[in-house]
């Protein structure tokens, strides 16, 4: 018999500390609902079961089909197709659904909620959401406002990323009703999930936004149409580097989120887009002109800017 | 002893086919110069050598530092801050200076190119390079244009990337007096690197390369100039997700080379610029009016496009 096989087959010494028993430690949350088992929503499991972070996962979504997959991948312990059934005595509802229709989920979920529970989302636009918890989630109900700046254009529960959050920013937009209890809980949640949690006000979250996600995106979208909308150019992409493939790359996203995202956070995208046509103007204005060198000390400033990040 | 090696220490047999000495293949060039010690040309010297493609390579560049750099790496056996040398006595020359030196590389070297030798250039831009080609360099010089689209923001011969044109499109521009065995050469090289070879006329070329190269360096810069030229945005790339980094990345490219770049090909630049300010206007008009069911059709109609390649 090896020697470490003999040791650990001994029993404890007397008069010695037993060693305690390994307890697993109590998860933060012990009944989660996760409504929306899109990427984020299936991320968000994953890591959070792995984590420790969450006991039960209680999975809502549309379809039976993703739901169904999500449990064959161990993402949640129930699945169901209505989100009232999921919150129903819970300590923590995420609403991981397209932005726009956060809303109709808290509409629909408010009678169900209990007293205590905390509900937090993942829109990537803030003000609104938190104007329509305010509006429709009742006395007693706590709701953190949350945004994870995670994610890719791909979509569905297969398509949960481990570790999706580590490193990656995620903002909190508390407002005056929030409370600072459940505050510090959706915070701690996130840090457990590897990510920088910042804290800025609704208002500032969705300016910022506008400037560093969802105008990058209608620019993406906007290339595309430009580059392969013209006659015959199907066959350019053939010919396209690393520079349309990276500009591009967001345009792959689902068209209906960026669809919801405009129209919620559009104030905002407008002033975005119309700054950054000043800017592209400006340098057409200097080719057509002929003024190279000022071009050049134009990009001279951008690639400075970029690479100081 | 193993059967495998006792057969092979045998003899040949009387009368048996004796196995060939094995030859290092012939080079395709045995001398080659190579004008601009940057990425592209320190990647074509790195896998020309390592691939067998090149034999002697002669280097020339603008500084010793960088020349000396190259040397070390062998990418060059020889180095010269001097063109004219450099070209002396060689069956190809490659030019890989920034494009809009290209013109005065030639004027330079012309005298001392001698009959047959063949010349070639990876210019972004075409038709005026053909032009000078034309204009600049001797009659019994064999001149082929040519175009990899590879390559990063990074500079300078210590980028060298090992297999960057693998697999990457290089197009090459012949015109009606172009040799046709020196562009056969020429092509085979490039396969030689693993590229895919297509073949257009510089026009074309320069149009596909500005919808799908040129823009979208014009719009990475001027996104990095909207989003943080603010007041008070330099903060923003903290919570910039993929998609800034991805839309802005090719902005830390060296401005000197994109300011060359716009003004050789600035034409074809203003008018992809007019047309994708007009695809964006359309979605902005879209955003202003409130048509979000269009503007989720005109996202559908990129997202596909994008998808399909």
């Amino acid at each position: 018999m090896p020697k470490s096989m003999a040791s650990k087959r001994k029993t404890p010494a007397r008069g010695k500390v037993r060693a305690r028993p390994i307890r697993k430690p109590q998860p933060m949350f012990n009944n989660v609902a996760i409504i929306g088992m899109g990427l984020i929503g299936g991320s968000i499991a994953l890591d959070g079961r792995r984590l420790g972070v969450f006991g039960k996962i209680h999975a809502a979504g549309r379809t039976m089909e993703n739901l169904k997959k999500a449990k064959r991948m161990k993402l949640a312990d129930q699945i169901t197709q209505d989100p009232v059934e999921a919150v129903k005595g819970k300590d923590l509802v995420i609403i991981g659904t397209p932005v726009k229709s956060i809303a109709s989920i808290m509409k629909k979920i408010a009678p169900a909620l209990e007293e205590g529970v905390i509900v937090t989302d993942v829109g990537s636009v803030k003000e609104p959401i938190m104007d329509d918890a305010e509006r429709y989630l009742p006395e007693g109900v706590k709701f953190v406002g949350g945004h994870p700046i995670a994610g890719s254009e791909k979509r569905g529960a297969a398509s949960s990323i481990k570790g999706l959050f580590k490193g990656k920013a995620v903002i909190v937009t508390p407002d005056e009703n929030t409370d600072k209890a459940a505050l510090r809980k959706v915070k701690a949640m996130w840090r457990k999930l590897g990510s920088k949690v910042f804290q800025m006000d609704a208002q500032h979250h969705d300016f910022v936004l506008a400037a560093v996600s969802h105008l990058p995106h209608v620019t993406a979208y906007s290339m595309v149409l430009a580059v392969l909308g013209l006659e015959g150019t199907s066959e350019f992409i053939k010919y396209a580097g690393a520079s349309f493939k990276d500009v591009t790359r967001v345009a792959a996203s689902p068209s209906e989120i960026w669809r919801d995202i405009c129209e919620l956070n559009s104030d905002n995208i407008i002033k975005m887009i119309d700054l950054y046509e000043d800017k592209l103007g400006t340098i057409k204005k200097l080719i057509i002109n002929g003024k190279f060198d000022e071009l050049a000390a134009r990009f001279d400033t951008a690639q400075s800017a970029r690479l100081r990040h």
